[in-house]
């Protein structure tokens, strides 16, 4: 069977690099168009991308020559990876074109029609879709940092209803991209801040963690405070969590309940779908950035220190990838979800 | 006037080492006795030693013969650094000498006729010390992360009274002392867990905020709930916090409270007193560790990022030096405040 | 057909970790004996270690029970990631009882009638092990530090004779084992020294250079001198070299010759050998440990800055992956040509 | 005594931060101007700067207004960390205006009438000014890297003569400035090419350590061979080096030579000047950026490991703080220099 063109904007970037780096060898997608800004336009791709990859270019992909969003693309599926300050306009562009935008970016995720989608926890989001004015449509993930938390919360605040959750998270400089975060400001050191970092999680997890009506996503009425820091970690975010229920769960309920959750990207066996979503470790000392995050292809939660909290209920401990499960690989998957399930029938 | 001649007692360990570098030139003290283990009896120090202060080894210790603890002694005031394993029944052992044992070690810091001391703060406690059984006393600091949560909240605590709070940490190398945490394990890396440590935090705090009623420190009554972290950070413990009040107080308020506040080392000069014990940072990113945690020799602590929390009344960063402040320096605060109170004075 | 039993003798530090790590699927071996110290006989793998791989620990190995070497076992074939100080004798023990021990160990190095293999440059010395007093035979592979070294260097001597060489290595944490090097002590630090390092380059690569005359391995006869360094890298030994020739080739001819050369292994699709032993970098600032050392599993040296020197002929700089073909995979890789070549036969 | 009033060019960046923290109580000189480019021309330097020493902002200097460098200025002498892309200009532009420029930046380095200077090893390079255009004068100071290379065989080469040398380098980060490395390229990492830095090794070396003919500098004769290396270090650069020498000296020859050598600036007991430029360590491991680059007020030069090289004569390991005696100290002591030998008298 041929493989579904994609294209990924932002292709020089580091999400982009990403996107190009987990797609090599997809068994559903093939890399068609690289976008990215004028500055490369032209050129191959191995001339305009710094590559940071711990690997090599993809060897289809190395001579692909950059195009701008504007030009004629092959693909109608695209994966995001675009910065900020032009991705809004670009994604809706491209969806007014008739295409599917799947992106990492967060213009559009509190967008009243745009679902901020993790298959395994609110599939039922993507009704929404429906809702979206354009002939394609916009999906995107959620930030990096609230990922981890969207997924291990997900399958308690169904069961015991959260009502309020602290969370500091010790997090990546590669969720800062790429120049990203000077060296001399992080080397030896912790920065206790991330512009707009903690805004986004207690939106976005509200959001994701929210129900769909039929009409409009309901955003879930927990209440939220997060403190955001730098550490110096390559990749893998670590997040130090208490959690008051309205039901209180045992330490064991929560064990069991997150160690066998799975969602339909599990039962339709995709392929970026993680046996189990969330892995859950018993040693005191883990989950760590550099012992985990790179297991389970990048794709997996994981969580540990799960004990009593002398404040509210629980405690815990979450970390994952943040390029990948957080980022990119959230990204993939939304797409695999999509296409298996027909979404892009009337599209490709 | 002839300095005081003091012992180090762990004197070829990592606060030992501390102890010394930061007791060169001091104007009250003089290091006489350097006491360790067996296995560095009759060394000399620079011989005894692996050094590993950011410094040379002062020239007046350098020389000095290491003895054990059960030795003839010339000093009678002793700063100790000794490991927990031994550090109860040798600092028991001096003060039934008549010795004076001002430590960092954790032993005795809960015992009920032992005050965790910071004159900053507490200094009321100091009167317990009349009901230990011993001709000489024993007077301890806090663990290096209970320190600086304990300058910066005693104010608030005084005035807002502190009902719940939430402390996450990233704390520092340097406090596992030496060899301490491999390389492999905390290189690029976070470790989630650091043994015991939440316990104390939970613990001292109370005890350290708590009052002295004539005859036993009642400890304050709020509920502690903390997460620990180390990180690779050579100084400097960053730790985040949300606070709930019985009155809350505004932002504004706990700025002009914390950067206005002093205690009586400030009125009474002391040498390692800062001139003011809380130094508040206005900029979003800090404090930061490497920026931050050196100055004012260490012995500041500093607050930033106050703000509203979403969850609680206020959250914010606290930071500060915990080999110095938090350990070796702390302990000589309360020595200089011993000596100029008199207490010293049946002693030596 | 079945699989080849093989041992781990040093199951449980780092380099017997990564043994069962590169071991796991295996298509010729499969980990059947468990072997470590006293302190683990009997328990289950995933009790006795404390595991530090990227991965978990595989299904098939963590329930084995571990066991001394002195025990009954059921595999002839052992790969060795003993401790030095009890590895010599271990080793010879297992080869006296009629075993094969391949070994990463430096014990037996330097010893006349134990080759230093590395089957792409030196196949030839494997004629030596019918020189060995025992029923079983030993093999070494060198110090990580000089493997890369020999691997860059052979085809080069070989066409154009070394007559001298400077290096000085950037080395990682991870050559020095588990709990190694403390964090204090590497933690945004170099540390110009390693105990012995200097000494093993110096002779080592001269043997492993060296030519087998039917009787005894010659050392090559050019002069090396080595500085060796540590720095905060977690695994990816970088070497800056200078050589001068006997006859001075260009760059272009060692970019070609470097980048073209293969060996058996390569022709016999050993499943451990890189399709090319060496990559040559073009990019100025390559290779990079953080962004090379993992390419092509762990096992290509990579070589880069290929470029004139002022004093000697030619300078550049040489990388490869410490544990992996500077450790564990070299040994895996012997493993598998000994196999193919028949030196089992008469064991298994 | 009036302070003599000095600006700093440069102001906001890195190597001119490290003027005014250096400067701060200077019995010499005093602040006054602050220069910068346009963008922050007409602010408060609090305002302007992102400051980024392990200190306060001077309080004398922090609400100082910044000027761009043809405004009217109250000094005459200045103080240049001008980026190198409009240093050149500037610096003969205030040279020309009859001020003094002693800077940090290369661009007049390597000009015939320009010494690179460095008090103890080649004051009478000064001799040069008087061939310079100028009613000022300009005077550098080299490249970080070359400083402890110059300061450590300046006395080897005047008594034994050096004809090649070996230098391989692991430099701190802060020698590439702010923002500078981006920190996903060097934490847990080696980058072993910094631009440009080898030929300004190779090349500065040779002038520093040449003869002043009375006409011009004559390069000494020897050849230098350079491999720069960047590593997660802060502060402090680490280069291992091995000498060919007209005539052999001992090992023992070396380190007394070293450790004794002192020159004019130790003489004049200028403030800047360490008691001796050289520190020689005896311990295997030393000296380490972490544990000696700070000691001495970052004013030392530390050589250590000189021992016999197979190769040739003799190797070593040569570290210093790059920021302080590589670059903002180095200035600050050849100021202070020139002015007590009368070399500002025509001037202020």
């Amino acid at each position: 069977m041929a493989k579904i063109k994609v294209g990924v904007l932002g292709a020089t970037g580091t999400v982009g690099q990403k996107f190009i780096y987990l797609l090599e060898q997809h068994p559903f997608f093939e890399v068609s168009d690289l976008v990215a800004s004028e500055r490369s336009k032209g050129k191959k791709y191995q001339q305009a991308v710094v590559w940071k990859q711990d690997a090599e270019i993809p060897a289809n992909v190395k001579d692909l020559t950059v195009k701008t969003y504007d030009e004629p693309l092959t693909a109608k599926i695209f994966f995001s990876g675009l910065d900020a300050a032009v991705a809004g306009d670009i994604e809706t562009y491209l969806a007014e074109k008739g295409n599917v935008v799947i992106t990492n970016s967060k213009n559009h995720r509190m967008d009243k029609d745009v679902p901020i989608s993790i298959p395994e926890i609110n599939s039922e989001h993507f009704e929404i879709l429906k809702k979206q004015p354009y002939p394609g449509f916009i999906v995107t993930n959620s930030n990096c940092s609230t990922m981890f938390l969207a997924i291990a919360l997900a399958p308690l605040h169904k069961k015991y209803k959260i009502k309020r959750l602290f969370v500091s998270t010790l997090q990546a400089i590669s969720g800062a991209g790429y120049p990203g975060i000077p060296s001399l400001d992080i080397l030896g050191n912790v920065v206790p801040f991330i512009g707009g970092e903690e805004e986004k999680i207690e939106s976005e997890l509200k959001k994701m963690l929210g129900t769909f009506d039929g009409q409009q996503i309901i955003p879930a009425d927990f209440t939220v405070s997060a403190h955001c820091n730098r550490v110096p970690v390559i990749d893998g975010h670590t997040e130090t969590v208490s959690i008051e229920f309205e039901q209180k769960p045992s330490v064991n309920e929560i064990k069991e309940l997150l160690s066998s959750f799975q969602g339909e990207p599990q039962q339709m066996d995709l392929p970026f779908a993680p046996d189990y979503p969330v892995i859950v470790r018993e040693q005191d000392d883990r989950p760590q950035p550099r012992l985990d995050a790179n297991l389970y292809k990048g794709m997996a939660t994981f969580v540990g220190r799960i004990r009593e909290c002398n404040v509210f209920d629980i405690k815990m401990v979450i970390m994952g990838h943040n390029t990948i499960r957080g980022a990119a690989g959230a990204a993939v998957l939304n797409a695999e979800y999509l296409y298996k399930k027909g979404y892009f029938d009337s599209i490709i």
